[in-house]
């Protein structure tokens, strides 16, 4: 998605160890025109897939993702990272590795709004080491639900997130690949 | 807002200590269509006022004030309770008292998002004590900015945020007004 590259490559700061700052766009400030556009793309390319649902991970994946339930639709649910007290009943847990706050965190989502027998697309903001969507994946798994498709705003290649995916043999979507954040650069695949 | 009156008596549920639960349209669950049309009725009601950005605090309150942003087509700002490693620079800083957490959290904008002498909407999802709004009017007023209105999807009157809000003078916009949750009932003004 060319104007998603043209402004990450204008506001985008590499801050190194493969971390990307798009703060002006999508993690602090929202440009909500670029971000309806992102979801109406992601829409586009799984418009035959027979989304009954979007599953995320808060907090910066809600954006992107009900980008895209207001384009297919459908419902968005989002993965919980504490529990809060409107939360009981049965829920799925999994953990994963939070790649900017250095530590594990839950990822939780009621039972409630996690059927079987969905086909259920993951959307986030980030691809990057694919722990926390492979976890979204786990999630949708235990519910007894079909993963049809992972679309991501960002994908940063060169941390194998794509490769540690591949063998759930779903399409990965990126509005923007990113293979190298070497020497302060940010560089694009073709 | 009729159509969301009847989907909060139908699937809202009231947990008592005036805690609503209501996961399967906005708080886990999003009901994307519509949480579309309550930013669309937000920006109906304040299309002549001149809004320049909107500002809402992480978690849930992004989602009503993305639907908003992308009806008003301006960027939307949500504070972080949490300093992420993007996060550098000056900051504008507030507490607030957590209703469902318990605990006070900080709420943190970046000045680089925060400019002066902007039109600012404040967008939640709940008005309930008003301390939370509060903090963001504080943070907009920091800024050297003008908060031009405040919007809640949903407004629990008998907790006193309209009260604590009244004298910034500012138009506060509900669209479900509940008066009572008393009895385990929900009731709605009229």
């Amino acid at each position: 998605m060319q104007e998603l590259k043209d402004r990450i490559l204008a506001e985008g700061q590499n801050l190194g160890d493969g971390i990307l700052k798009i703060d002006s766009i999508l993690n602090h400030q929202i440009d909500a025109g670029l971000i309806a556009r992102c979801g109406q793309e992601i829409a586009r390319q799984f418009r035959d897939a027979g989304v009954d649902r979007i599953l995320t991970a808060e907090v910066s994946g809600i954006v992107p993702a009900l980008a895209t339930g207001m384009a297919l639709s459908v419902p968005v649910v989002y993965a919980r990272k504490v529990k809060p007290i409107t939360m009981y009943g049965p829920v799925f847990l999994e953990t994963a590795p939070s790649h900017t706050k250095g530590v594990d965190v839950n990822l939780l989502v009621a039972a409630e709004f996690m059927p079987s027998g969905q086909r259920i697309l993951i959307v986030d903001d980030f691809l990057a080491s694919g722990r926390t969507i492979r976890s979204l994946v786990r999630i949708i798994h235990g519910a007894k639900s079909t993963c049809v498709g992972i679309a991501c705003v960002v994908e940063k290649n060169f941390e194998g997130g794509r490769a540690l995916l591949e063998h759930y043999g779903v399409p990965i979507c990126s509005l923007a690949t990113i293979t190298s954040m070497d020497n302060g650069q940010i560089t694009f695949a073709e």
